[in-house]
């Protein structure tokens, strides 16, 4: 099955606590490594955990509070002194081309390589990547400065052919594309051989969706639906609920709620205040709204299976 | 003896690498906590060394290269979400205001203390810090951009009064700030007392200049001329001579021979490249040159003792 897998390199929330790093993940889908968000100290976890800097080629970045971006000019840096060539994508808000600018200003930096900046907005969802295998949507947060979480889709494949039907009816390659879209195959008699006679289903396409910071919501529960994984911040515990909200965050009931309404497949959440060093409460409290949950912690990977 | 130590948070050059962090240093003169350079994942050095990140009143950076300044944001950032309400001094670039303005502006943090800053320009020296203890001057150096060092100078102390002696010539307490000043006293006879029968010596003031990033320049020789504790940048080893002129660095022989040339009673070098894992070489190449010479390594504690 192609690799798709999310590796947290920070779960901490704004600031650095026990260890634990700001916001970054990587999400490897077939080989391809994506960044999502990238605090201060990225760049480190990117080398203790073996990625190095340039395989990554997309940068995807919630919103503009520090603990999601402070990591990508020193990360811009390190790519640009270790010789890469090739173009990086930088999808996030308006605002952060020229934060990065300003200090590639001033630092009398040209950089090697080209950075394709793809603003994000929050009116409405968007694609903000597709290749032939999978497409990336951002997803409308509500936080206290503009922020879209982003929602990994893998493309239906076509259908399977099998084989031994073109022999028997005789199927020539010029009709095989159709017959992967899903179209019965018609003999010249007029006889109609039914698609699923000659083909196969592709596998459900899987998909990931990383949502913080955000109130909880419930605006983007039918666009994530049936999610293979989920993950969502659940900065405080549900006795801190009010400054959760006057925070724009969630609590860890809260995210429970929100994959068992979304029919997640499995949580991680993540995104904890410096307040609290063991995180025990945050999964027990999780259970009692969704049971499939595990706690994200730097350098663990999980693999997202059918 | 008053107290006057550096603590390395970080060692390296451009690129992190083998743990070693961007440059940052804490100056703790009399349990006042200067930081110098504040590079990414200062904040976590702070943590990790039992600073906290409110005994810092004031962070001096010395150019705007990342390895220098990128963790200022997010530490700033933490100083405000732990409540800090008191003054913070910022000596750096001019730009290092505007660089630090758009990012709490994009992320509408209205700061909860003020920042006073103070530009530092690369004409000639100046004081940027004073108070009647130590004053802290910058060094004009000589990098790719406009960079300065710091130099931290005790101010030489009034002499000891030695009390036995004030009975003795029936010295009333308003003689006593001449004295302490080096003044000899005359009594109502017309005889003078020399000073030194009534006062002994302070202690010779000790000083600490830090030198990073910069080509091997001896225009500041004189300025800190027989320095107690001097830093110096050694990012490459003399094999790499053309490169260190070509980025404007300074090898491990050339640090020793500034130190040698300066009166230098100890060196400490740091901001090492990347490319070297193994530091025994810089040690080894630059007591060649001066003997005297230690490897900033992160977490060592250099106390400045006369």
């Amino acid at each position: 099955m192609t690799k798709f897998e999310v590796t947290i390199l920070g779960s901490s929330s704004a600031t650095p606590a026990y260890h634990r790093f700001p916001s970054s993940q990587i999400v490897n889908y077939n080989q391809k490594y994506f960044m999502i968000d990238c605090g201060e100290g990225t760049q480190f976890q990117l080398l203790k955990y073996g990625f190095g800097y340039n395989k990554v080629d997309h940068i995807f970045i919630s919103h503009l509070h520090g603990d999601h971006y402070l990591g990508l000019v020193g990360l811009i840096s390190s790519m640009h002194l270790n010789g890469r060539g090739k173009e990086l994508v930088l999808v996030g808000p308006p605002a952060l081309k020229e934060i990065i600018d300003i200090q590639l200003f001033h630092s009398q930096t040209t950089l090697r390589f080209p950075i394709k900046f793809i603003p994000t907005q929050t009116d409405q969802p968007e694609i903000v990547y597709r290749n032939t295998e999978i497409e990336i949507e951002t997803i409308i947060l509500d936080h206290r400065i503009p922020c879209t979480g982003f929602f990994f889709k893998e493309i239906k494949r076509p259908r399977k052919i099998v084989k031994e039907m073109l022999e028997i009816y005789n199927i020539t390659p010029d009709e095989i594309p159709a017959l992967k879209e899903g179209h019965d195959y018609v003999i010249e008699d007029g006889t109609v051989v039914p698609n699923y006679v000659l083909t196969t289903d592709s596998p459900v396409p899987r998909s990931y969706a990383y949502c913080s910071d955000t109130l909880m919501i419930t605006s983007f529960i039918e666009q994530i639906k049936g999610v293979d994984l989920l993950y969502h911040e659940t900065t405080f515990l549900e006795d801190m609920l009010e400054r959760a909200r006057d925070t724009h965050h969630t609590t860890a009931k809260q995210a429970g709620e929100i994959a068992t309404m979304a029919e997640a497949k499995k949580l991680i959440i993540g995104h904890f205040s410096a307040r609290y060093r063991d995180l025990l409460s945050h999964l027990e409290e999780c259970k009692t709204t969704f049971k499939n949950v595990e706690l994200a912690k730097e350098g663990i990977t999980f693999s997202i299976e059918n």
